[in-house]
């Protein structure tokens, strides 16, 4: 496996491999929800490449980007175990210039839910994304529904922009608890943990009722506070796979969300039905 | 010469073609100036692709855009002879969606000068110049140095995004009077186009006052001014290649900028010196 630091680098071994990478870009410390999407590029992909960056832009002031897990030797022999072939692991230095375009996400989408709590957050991901995608020029790109409007904002600035790659959404990971695994859950102690399950818990109660015939969001959205509770919660939304909230599900083509705090750490799940 | 209307077609030719593509984006009206980037790109391409495509985003409110000179049927026989092998010529439907992605130019080379008065206007030339760029996948791209700020703008987001291609800057064409040519020159009477020649003239004084060794900004711009009086003028501007102002020339590293209004239309012109 080769291990590229720099854009030059980088752009190098993507020219001499024309355009028919399967990309998976993460901030690192992969866990096995990345592993997951690693797994299917290696298997739909003559050659996988991963990144690991923790883009500063994505981060607000005040958030967790210092303390952000970082743990290269692992990262590396994740990747090298699943077959990865590149792994780029490039400095800020490399990635971001003084003076540079910005890039703003549609506020449809961009200045709800996640984006009310983290505004410019999404600005960030598609700020580095962008750059990302053109200097791989990815074939195809895996991205997980755990963060599923990221993932809408993404498919939205892929089709508008017209880049020439294609988004495939993957499934969210669970632990054998249900817990929807992520790099935060790091941040967890063992008492938090288990309080974390009330968030896969609700969303398995909102399944449930919807199985059952409830198909009125407010219903759902009340069994699952009751749930949540007495977590902090930022939101639950019931919206479309266009992220625009609706009063009653439709079935294949909703996904119901939820944030909360578990102690410091905010958390988020979801479900797509 | 082929003719493509929707980004699918443009996409499909672009993909059987593999991005050895030499591109010369446009507004349509074209005239010499235009024709000197599309002779230098299919001399130096196995493939040319015009666009003309008058953009809607980098109007502001209240200019031209409704006006703006539309000659279809010239520019495809302007560019049948002169060997284009594709013009694509989209609708403004086939370019924009309701909800995108926004693109803001570096407020440092984009609020200043042409920025200052056309607010947003880089913004937009970002923007469709991003799509096409994806689109078209072009190897080379040609540009003139008549919008030497527009210039700079598109080089910096090409180095800083990291896009795969090489923007080629062209030398500004000139009537045999000087008046630098443009599609807005079209709305100039007789007597406004020899009031006009005061932008070049003013230019030609500058290089020659630099030739005979005057090197302070301020007295170039102070001769510069008399030439242009009575003219309405907009700036005059002596800044390096980065296009942070400067106040003495320096060889090799400096462009001369001039924008003023004859009767109601706003020209620009320069000198890279």
């Amino acid at each position: 496996m080769k291990i590229l630091r720099t854009t030059n680098e980088l752009r190098e071994f993507v020219l001499e491999n024309a355009c028919e990478i399967g990309f998976v870009p993460t901030m690192g410390a992969l866990h096995d929800g990345h592993l997951s999407l690693i797994k299917q590029s290696v298997g739909e992909n003559d050659i996988t490449l991963v990144s690991t960056f923790v883009n500063p832009t994505q981060f607000l002031p005040g958030e967790d980007l210092d303390k952000y897990p970082k743990q290269e030797a692992s990262d590396i022999s994740i990747c090298k175990n699943a077959g990865v072939d590149v792994m780029f692991i490039p400095a800020v230095s490399e990635i971001y210039s003084e003076f540079e375009p910005l890039i703003l996400a549609p506020k449809n989408l961009a200045e709800i839910l996640e984006g009310k709590t983290r505004p410019g957050h999404f600005d960030g991901v598609l700020r580095v994304l962008t750059k990302l995608f053109h200097l791989v020029c990815p074939k195809r790109v895996y991205m997980g529904k755990k963060d599923a409007q990221q993932l809408v904002i993404v498919q939205n600035m892929v089709k508008t922009m017209f880049f020439n790659t294609q988004i495939v959404p993957c499934e969210i990971m669970r632990d054998s608890d249900g817990l929807a695994l992520s790099s935060r859950n790091s941040y967890l102690n063992e008492a938090q943990k288990k309080e974390a399950l009330k968030l896969s818990r609700s969303l398995f109660k909102a399944d449930e009722l919807v199985r059952n015939g409830e198909l009125n969001a407010n219903e759902i959205k009340s069994k699952m506070s009751e749930i949540l509770s007495p977590l902090e919660v930022d939101y639950i939304a019931i919206v479309d796979r266009n992220f625009a909230e609706i009063s009653e599900i439709k079935l294949k083509n909703t996904i119901i969300l939820v944030a909360a705090k578990v102690g410091k750490t905010r958390l988020i799940d979801n479900l797509w039905i």
